[in-house]
């Protein structure tokens, strides 16, 4: 440790002697379980304060009471409840809300990393829980003690602890807000960012990185991902959609070739082809699975279970002792979840999926009949007709889609899953169902209903070159054209009520990035005492400098979009992988768009989350979670769709005319069983982990397991050697 | 402690009064790391020497060297490479080898169980590894420290110790036997058993045990099986196997019940209930694992991973350092292995299945043309001659099951698996292909390709009534009545060299019964010096009283047959379920006869263990491994086989007589696809431990962590609070 105080001492002495540091002590800056001199006191405004992580944004319409009791939550001492964050203000303007930024002392980041249990590399090079009085052993040569905690980890902190400020016996309601009570063990934070008293909590963007990604990554078309220091920026979640999307793009390279080898080969070896890519999208899964617990075991996220994660904040139950942790947490039988999933949640969303079948089928039947009245009229403006009730079907699902999005997340939110892994793998769940049924059910109906493949085949193309290039084209360009022209179109929007129409928040990306420049309602104002009285209140907060080079990032950020999580990006891989793999006996060269989709894919949502969105909290995953499962229930599908598709087909069958019908689909029946048996054989036969995570591992369990245990028997050795001894050693009490 | 103190001394007091008993110090019974008082003294014959664990029969050839270096092995210290147990020698009658009995200390117990690992439940009802220091902690109310163990694991730890034994570096051969060479670490118990200078290791039965089981268990029909006795006397795996018998038993009871409906009802409902019979396998097997679980977790198994066993016995490879637990073990690269299994192991068991493929078929071919032969001709004695392939045929798959047996084990043993959870996995999955294929094969043939009904349910009315009683029969009573009476038959049987002509060891039980009776070939002699210096050794030996109530039983049980390990008895029921579920719409009264068999097997078994064989040795182990998974294979093949002998009924086809037959086809495609995603939903859906298990192995995972990281806590604050407060404290080396 020696060495570490002498380099740290050294850099304070040169980072002092340029900056001028006053280093204080006794003041804020040391919280956690050191500080026990009582009271914080207002810190003097010329201390250096450590970088912004997290910014909170509080509404216009918040009390003071309920501004300053906040307040003291967040910078409060551990034992009262508080968080014990470093607090500073922006500069106030009278009428808006105060923007706060939040960071953390030096020794709250370590203590906090400890409590949880993040997992770091040590000197030997293995990933364990780090822990503060083994500092030393997780800082390689010449690292520094603060580059030991990536921003990601760091802003994870802050927000943890923001999160974990929970509402103590005596606070059973907001003060100055009598109507939003509070139970004990709430969430504050995310009570008040639900009642819009906090109206929005978001990490600061680091141009510095920024730039840097845009030479690496964004703009960079023929290199590798910077996967690494995606994840120390954006998080785990992020990295690994990255890392899915990379590794998926690369997967697809060996179906483009044999797409292109198609072309010129005979409809006997078309049907090898397609068998060969229906195992290639197993194994492809199989070893994504496995890269995927690499990933997870080198980021330490792969221990990670449901039951040692904390509740989500919206988990609700009674308060009782925690089976497992013996704490006071909110309870709720999971049999009852279970019985909402299965009794209720279950029929809704069967009931959702069969009615936007119907849908599907309802535009069909109204196609035909558009055409059968073309045909018998003979008119000519039946060409435009003829094509409206595609246009009304796909303005229906959009509809449709956003709807059953709120009513996914209601359901799921209303199920009261315990950790947020669950819920989002039972929202994910159901959200895919019904996509399911919208992308996919159309295409099933033109293969195996009408049995039209040049039909077939004009669908797949148009959605994956023309579709896609639009979605990209929204997702990344469009946000940001509305951004910088949107002011003068909103002028025209601002009277439609587009939002009331449709009744929907949230949803799709390009909609959303118009949403608030059509959201533009007057708050209610505070009266001028109550102005009056928050800046005296404010006179005691610390405030930034107004030149601090974080006020002007803070409110641009403030007002770009939100990123909402991976699962549009997720879904838009899994709507393309149905369509590269159901039909790839029909369209090979689906592949080959599908790579020129990807890589361009990849750019887009890189320069999406680097320009267009506000910086996303950091998430920490270990795998791809329902998508996985998801992307194997689409494998599995496509043995069957190919082996349909392959025993319909004409060409085939020409070559064997004088096999009986039957016969002809028995062999398709059992080939496709053979594919489904190699499908599961190779399954269970690839190993989820590698081998060398597997014996990492092992290691690390069997090392704490030697820890614990030589603890113990130093005791026992030390208690039988005393006047135990005799106990254990006396006669035998049975004799044969 | 001082209560149990308290108590083990008044016990010492009683028992002594009565028995006057000695209680020494510094002699044998101080073994453990207390007892540094240098050589083992030859212990008085008068101490009480505990209950017999373990019984070494010497083999009459081996030296007298090669049989004091391994009495000094078992006896030495540890620190020499000994085992620390405690041996007392049968009185010896010369030309006849030595006969050990082998126990330990209460202390050496307490040790071993510390450092095996093995689960206890704690006085909170947890079940966790048991400590010595905190001994208290697992002993219930007025429970004795001699009750901890049960004895099944007192066998497990001494034969633990025993097959620990490694060879040393001055160990490069078994003295006297200079052509038996040894490498370091060897275990030398396993090679001297292989080498048959040990001829035997067994445990002793315990009589009063017995009775108690005849009372309650294989005399008692109507009763529950007393699972937890079973387990206490027998171990872990036999436990496993008789709940998993049970509870396949009763799972029973509804498909036997919907097969006495089956008989008044119409050909549609018999479709229906055999839908319901498959879904019915799933639920059942998925139930099973919930169980399994249960009772894995009760019995502290249910954390045993193949990464942190020792290494098998056989298991062999370069000695280096191990990657988990830095100890020196033999190091194999698992690539070998699983090269070895996938290039050498899969096609040659692939071509053995195919070999018993065609012989089948060819009996088939054959019993055709001796048909033909027989109307063409008219022969009378054709009756007779028709019966000949199918004859033939028995007796071929009985060789070619016992040379496959053989095969098998010597591939798998050649894979050279690390544990022996993965080397039993791997030998079953060997032997159940090839047995799927000799019980099956034929039925699949005659269900699917002769198409005829009525001969399938005939075959399968035989098998399931008559075999099943022959083999109840051959595997309890035959034994039995060979051994009373076969003395007689066995002087008319000596002159054959049956085992020579067929080369098998090891087999089936009824016949391998028979083998001791054939195989009395003379040993080589001890020369009459060598028997002198014998006796001069052994008079150095403790022995036991020429009355001692353990001699007799030890040299009666020394001539009974070895129980072989659950193997046998699972493939019984892995036959019986598949004939019972993969036609049970041809055959459903196939559960009737399976129930009526099972709760005979249930006694055959229980007797069978209790009277016929020798104790077996104590297996641990969590779930049915290799087996759940080969009834899982069936049960989805059932799925399969009951869809197409639904799609070939004639009845069922009869009902419906205007559908075509490509769609009549594909409807059942339909059917069986619809009931595999069923199975596969109710597979994910029904989680593989129930809550309760999942939540207790949370906590103790939580409470471990806990402690651990407690004691780290408690440094790291020591350490901050200290001198090292500045180092983290200092200022941050980046601002922004």
């Amino acid at each position: 440790m020696s060495k570490i105080l002498r380099k740290t001492l050294s850099d304070a002495v040169i980072v002092g002697a340029g900056k001028m540091v006053r280093v204080q002590s006794g003041s804020e800056t040391e919280t956690g379980y050191m500080s026990d001199s009582g009271m914080s006191a207002p810190d003097e405004p010329t201390t250096i304060f450590p970088p912004t992580y997290m910014v909170l944004v509080c509404s216009r319409t918040i009390s003071n009471e309920a501004f300053m009791w906040l307040l003291n939550k967040v910078r409060g001492k551990r034992r009262d409840g508080g968080a014990e964050l470093l607090v500073r203000r922006q500069p106030h303007k009278p009428g808006e809300g105060v923007t706060l930024h939040v960071s953390a002392s030096k020794i709250k980041f370590l203590e906090v990393a400890e409590e949880l249990e993040l997992k770091k590399r040590d000197r030997e090079g293995l990933v364990r829980e780090f822990a503060v009085s083994q500092l030393e052993e997780f800082l390689a040569e010449g690292m520094h003690v603060d580059d030991l905690l990536t921003t990601a980890e760091r802003q994870h902190i802050v927000r943890h602890e923001l999160e974990n400020i929970r509402a103590l016996a005596e606070d059973d309601h907001v003060p100055g807000h009598d109507g939003l009570g509070l139970y004990e063990g709430q969430s504050i934070v995310q009570a008040c960012l639900h009642w819009e008293l906090l109206e929005q909590m978001f990490p600061l963007h680091d141009s510095e990185t920024l730039d840097n990604f845009g030479r690496k990554w964004y703009w960079a078309l023929f290199r590798r991902q910077p996967i690494e220091e995606i994840r120390l920026y954006f998080g785990e979640a992020i990295a690994l959609y990255f890392s899915f999307l990379g590794f998926y793009t690369s997967a697809l390279v060996v179906p483009m070739i044999l797409g292109f080898f198609q072309l010129f080969m005979s409809t006997g070896t078309v049907a090898f082809f397609c068998m060969f890519n229906v195992l290639w999208v197993t194994v492809f899964l199989e070893v994504w699975k496995r890269k995927c617990s690499e990933l997870a075991f080198s980021w330490g996220t792969i221990g990670m279970t449901s039951l040692d994660d904390d509740p989500r904040p919206n988990f609700h139950g009674h308060m009782a002792v925690d089976p497992v942790t013996g704490r006071f947490q909110p309870q709720f039988p999971r049999w009852k979840t279970n019985a909402r999933l299965y009794f209720v949640s279950l029929p809704i969303v069967l009931l959702c999926m069969t009615g936007a079948f119907f849908v599907m089928l309802a535009s069909f039947w109204a196609e035909e009949y558009l055409v059968q009245v073309r045909r018998t009229t003979g008119l000519r403006a039946g060409a435009v007709l003829v094509l409206m009730p595609s246009i009304v079907y796909t303005a229906l699902v959009f509809v449709m889609n956003l709807y059953y999005r709120r009513l996914a997340t209601r359901l799921t939110e209303w199920e009261n899953h315990r950790t947020q892994t669950q819920f989002d793998r039972h929202r994910v769940t159901k959200l895919v169902l019904f996509e399911f049924v919208n992308n996919f059910m159309s295409l099933f109906y033109i293969a195996f209903y009408i049995q039209d493949m040049a039909m077939l085949k004009y669908q797949l193309a148009i959605m994956l070159i023309v579709l896609q290039a639009i979605q990209n084209f929204q997702e990344a360009l469009l946000p940001l054209l509305i951004k910088y022209y949107g002011n003068v179109v909103a002028k025209y929007l601002s009277y439609l009520t587009f939002e009331q129409l449709l009744g929907f928040e949230g949803g799709v990306a390009g909609v959303e990035a118009a949403a608030p420049l059509l959201k533009r309602q007057e708050p209610e104002r505070r009266s001028p005492e109550q102005e009056e009285a928050l800046d005296a209140l404010l006179a005691g907060v610390p405030a930034l400098d107004a030149d601090d080079p974080r006020i002007e990032p803070a409110l641009r950020e403030g007002d770009m979009e939100r990123y909402e999580g991976t699962y549009d990006d997720y879904l838009e891989m899994f709507v393309q992988f149905g369509y590269v793999f159901l039909f790839s006996s029909v369209y090979p060269m689906a592949a080959f768009w599908a790579v020129v989709n990807n890589v361009l894919e990849i750019r887009c949502d890189a320069f999406k989350l680097c320009r267009v969105f506000q910086r996303p909290m950091a998430k920490r995953v270990k795998d791809t979670g329902a998508w996985q499962r998801a992307f194997e229930a689409l494998g599995a599908m496509s043995v069957m769709t190919n082996c349909g598709l392959l025993a319909i087909s004409p060409e085939l069958r020409h070559l064997k005319p004088d096999v009986g019908a039957v016969e002809w689909v028995l062999v398709f029946v059992f080939l496709e069983h053979l594919l489904l048996v190699t499908r599961h054989i190779l399954h269970k036969a690839i190993p989820e982990k590698p081998e060398w995570v597997r014996v990492a591992l092992a290691k690390i369990n069997y090392q704490s397991k030697r820890a614990l245990k030589n603890e113990r028997m130093l005791k026992s050795r030390r208690q039988l050697l005393q006047r135990k001894y005799r106990t254990i050693h006396g006669p035998h009490k049975r004799t044969q």
